[in-house]
């Protein structure tokens, strides 16, 4: 077992990410400065976004070639000369593809008691605030109303379907394939799902909403984004959430028909991101494990095992191979 | 003198419109059916929408070959058989390139008594409300933001400046050509212009507005809307009105960085019309009729005599050759 494994992005990618684009090193254990602590990585969190780091700054600085990748990490304190954070403490925050990072005590959060340790990746993480502010916020869903989300097999997607429909709405998801497609009608009851695999996605989408779209939960942009335009209904409303379509290219493509159909319908789209809230979300973290204790929501997750999985585990989640939030386990929860 | 000279969309363009599309006729003076006016045309409308509704429905029916072409007029009734109007009065509503049209009285407008008449189609017709709600509704600028406007020089453009002013905002406009953009500054008060045409348009916009954008009411759509997004402050305001770029054309382009710049700066984007709020219609002209009466409020209108221009009128406005509000004069008002 060598002491600290890193895995480092070689060069930015210009179309589709490669595992070529990775290489595996080998590292000193990092020492924690003052105000930082050392953190042993317990779970990694993958995220169409990171992708999206390789591009450019977003709300977060890029990723650049030669960084050990950058990721969300759960891990514990080691070392700690961070006021608040001792070693044993179980923390969240900004780390990288490694065994070990150094993490500003500013930037690291305590993680409560809830275990499994994996739900603070995915319902009770940034996968379940995301599909919760979106619909709060943005998309406000209201009774009888439709609501579609894309990726909706994703980390996300699975928890704004459900939500939606505990929010009184009819939810419609968009995934890739049929079996996917039925195993969210099945098994997270759904009210329908599409296929964009199928090549018909317009007419499917019109059979599965008859009374057209009220909200859409985009996570993919792009042309799928175009085709649900079109059947929204006046003011309705875009959660912009995400556009994974678009991250793993260098010819990015927008939907043409904007904005002209934003003013025929009077369409609102509106972007946010999960940490624009930071002061609700312990009255989020509440209704959620609310309807988890209720038996309301159920909760998927796609936890790959070891480090050295990391790149060909994103490349798959750029590629919809997971169902519900993907996470990659270097070590186990010392708990 | 013809009994009734109409103007007739004689197919559908694909491409550009020009004035081969179009059709002068001869025709006999319509009767109004039982509800329905006779009314004399005094003033056309011509809005680039008008040429959008070539390419299908939109917040209203499309025109279609053989139609006389569609129009909001203002006219004199000659003969009502509709409840509410009589022969003199001077109304308001969906009419077409001719010198008579019949429209059912559910669809007329009463005209107040503010004179000249030719300010019921700019500053308190459609443009004039359209940039007030515009502003009110969706930009919401406030004091010390920056707003920028595209087809600044235009109909709607001249009102969004100078109210984004009233305020407190600092107002950039977007126009084409330095005569345009000296006049903008130098007549209407805006704090600067750039001229999109001069083609440094991302650099020139960025030195015209070194804090970022707050609020960008967009007419145009396209490439310019495109640039703008990029420049856009966290949570700023796309006011969508109009994609006149995308309008005279059959190959319409999006912006390629739509989600995508949404989600990372939290932009909204929410498209409107002036009819959307007609319960506060009064209030609005309530408070353009004060900024009027107090000078703080330039009207600027390009009016076209004879309604055989109306063909190359419209195309010239899509060709951005207008200055405020364009419109045909067919007919002297009657008082």
């Amino acid at each position: 077992m060598p002491e600290n494994r890193q895995i480092v992005l070689k060069s930015i990618p210009k179309g589709h990410l490669e595992t070529s684009h990775f290489e595996k090193r080998e590292a000193e254990r990092p020492s924690p400065g003052d105000g930082e602590a050392l953190v042993r990585t317990i779970l990694i969190s993958l995220d169409a976004a990171n992708r999206a780091w390789m591009q450019g700054a977003t709300y977060r600085e890029a990723v650049k070639a030669g960084d050990v990748m950058h990721a969300y990490i759960i891990g514990e304190v080691v070392e700690s000369k961070a006021d608040g954070f001792k070693a044993g403490d179980i923390v969240a925050g900004e780390g990288g593809w490694a065994d070990y990072v150094v993490i500003p005590g500013e930037k690291l959060t305590q993680q409560g008691p809830h275990r499994p340790l994996t739900h603070h990746m995915s319902v009770l993480g940034i996968a379940g605030i995301t599909a919760y502010f979106g619909l709060r916020k943005i998309g406000q869903p209201k009774a009888g109303e439709t609501l579609v989300v894309s990726a909706a097999a994703g980390s996300v997607g699975i928890f704004v379907g459900q939500m939606a429909k505990l929010m009184g709405a009819r939810a419609v998801g968009i995934a890739g394939g049929p079996e996917k497609c039925a195993w969210l009608v099945e098994e997270l009851g759904f009210d329908a799902a599409v296929d964009y695999k199928r090549g018909h996605l317009f007419g499917d989408l019109r059979k599965a909403c008859p009374d057209g779209i009220d909200v859409y939960f985009d996570n993919v942009g792009g042309p799928i984004l175009e085709t649900v335009l079109f059947q929204m209904n006046q003011r309705g409303r875009v959660v912009c959430c995400g556009a994974v379509s678009q991250y793993d290219t260098d010819a990015p493509s927008g939907p043409r028909n904007v904005p002209g159909l934003l003013v025929v319908k009077r369409l609102r789209m509106e972007g946010f991101i999960a940490l624009d809230w930071p002061d609700e979300v312990p009255a989020c973290a509440k209704e959620i494990s609310g309807w988890l204790k209720d038996g309301n929501l159920k909760v998927v997750e796609d936890v790959i095992d070891g480090l050295e999985n990391a790149p060909e585990a994103l490349i798959g989640l750029l590629h919809g191979e997971n169902r519900g939030k993907r996470m990659v386990r270097v070590a186990p929860d010392p708990i």
